[in-house]
């Protein structure tokens, strides 16, 4: 999908945030966000596709910064939040092993979706977190493609799983064992920090690869980029026959592509661009067949 | 005040909107916002003050669309709406008309406070609005200078009265008359369209002219600019004997002098930059002496 006029300001935002979390300076952060206005004039267009955008722009910060990982600080508090909401609901989460496949599969496909919403820049607090993380469990899916993925699960051996954030891997961890029960799975992170992006690290922190085989995309653009993604990851792709994706930035990148295999795209429809992409409302869930 | 960092995020909004409101073509859209990205970067930096950056920027918009009065619309919005707050708050206003000078006067501040939150993007609905005018005024004042006020008045002749946006006014209108019990009062719009702020013709619509004698600053910068202003404003400002400057604009800009007479500000503090230079949270209602 193609950036809307408005995506000017999320990307602005962005780099105000990243600009706050590289320095406490007034100064400092001044100069990071006006040099970033031109990486942004430069990029910014109705061809331009979101995700991509924010690869440019947020490579572009590292670069002038000399800041690698702007969101460090950021993603481990996400994987510590991600570890206390876990807890909150393990009592839920126990009952669902006896209920039927369908209702498990659904609920964790939601658990997967709540992690989502733990996706914060400096304004977010908490309690925010807490309410969306709450309010993401209690709502039923907009677009709801579950029986498709069973029934894909039930026919195919072998998945892709594209991770999204820091800190909601945990949750996709929660998901993955479900998913292993009927394939092989290989989750991929990026292939170097961006944004919040869950990396490699993040994965061996929450133990991701204790469950699954973790691979990266070989590179640190935002969303998939066939491009630049590593031999690995190209092969991992081509062997899946089901791909499922998390997150608003691969499902950004990943619509840019024909691709011939099912892709499932697992996310919260955050901002009015995506959301009148899909002809939904912001907030809602969306486990979406393509 | 100056601007701080995150201010770079609220003028890209600023600038998104008005490009939503000149026109429905996105192409044209991708186009002023691009354009108006360069103009930013240039007046962006820790000494821009807010109100002048955006005066910039915003004068940029009408000349590269073309579109001298690109709020035109939202303009008329607010004065409708405004008028429909009016009649249901008609009631109460009336029971103020025997209270004491005290009471009476520090209602109808929060009553003109109220009005300031009628500051619409095409984001907000009248719902948030509606939601916000109530919270205004069963709120106190943050910083309340009404005491001093009071005393000022009544040991004053005449009262400069800088207003701020459209639809607001209309609130203006009822303080303006209560202070008309003390001074002579001259009241001061926008010399031509900029953002949403009031101009004669918005002070014509909602009869300001029939209470007070309405000048105009003679130019088209928000907040006050004395470098950019007519000689009747200049004037004006000379032989009033105390200034009551309504909204941020204002406050942003005329801070950036040294006045030897009392300035009262008057204003919601809608956002943290201007919460934080007078620390105080976003959304307390301010009625300040300088």
């Amino acid at each position: 999908m193609k950036i809307k006029p408005e995506c000017a300001t999320c990307i602005v935002r962005q780099v105000v945030d990243a600009a706050k979390e590289i320095s406490r300076e007034e100064e400092v952060q001044f100069k990071l966000i006006s040099d970033s206005l031109s990486c942004i004039k430069e990029v910014y267009g109705p061809k331009a596709v979101p995700a991509w955008m924010g690869t440019k722009v947020h490579r572009y910060i590292k670069k002038i910064s000399g800041n690698q990982d702007p969101y460090r600080r950021l993603k481990e508090r996400a994987n510590k939040l991600a570890m206390r909401y876990l807890k909150n609901i393990e009592g839920d989460l126990k009952k669902y092993d006896t209920k039927p496949p369908m209702e498990r599969l659904r609920y964790k496909v939601k658990l997967a979706i709540a992690g989502n919403v733990i996706d914060f820049g400096p304004y977010s607090t908490d309690v925010d977190i807490d309410k969306k993380f709450r309010e993401t469990l209690e709502r039923d899916l907009r677009i709801d493609n579950s029986r498709e993925l069973l029934q894909d699960l039930r026919e195919h051996q072998r998945i892709l799983y594209l991770c999204d954030n820091a800190g909601e891997i945990l949750f996709d961890k929660i998901l993955l064992e479900e998913l292993k029960g009927y394939c092989e799975v290989v989750a991929a992170v990026k292939g170097g920090p961006i944004l919040n992006d869950a990396t490699l690290e993040d994965a061996k922190y929450v133990g991701l690869d204790k469950v699954v085989k973790v691979i990266t995309t070989g590179c640190d653009a935002i969303g998939v980029n066939f491009q630049e993604a590593s031999q690995e990851f190209l092969r991992e792709f081509e062997r899946a026959d089901i791909v499922i994706a998390k997150g608003m930035g691969n499902f950004e990148s990943l619509t840019e592509y024909s691709i011939e295999k099912p892709v499932y795209y697992i996310f919260k429809a955050k901002c009015p661009p995506v959301a009148q992409f899909l002809d939904v409302e912001v907030g809602d869930n969306i486990l979406l067949k393509s």
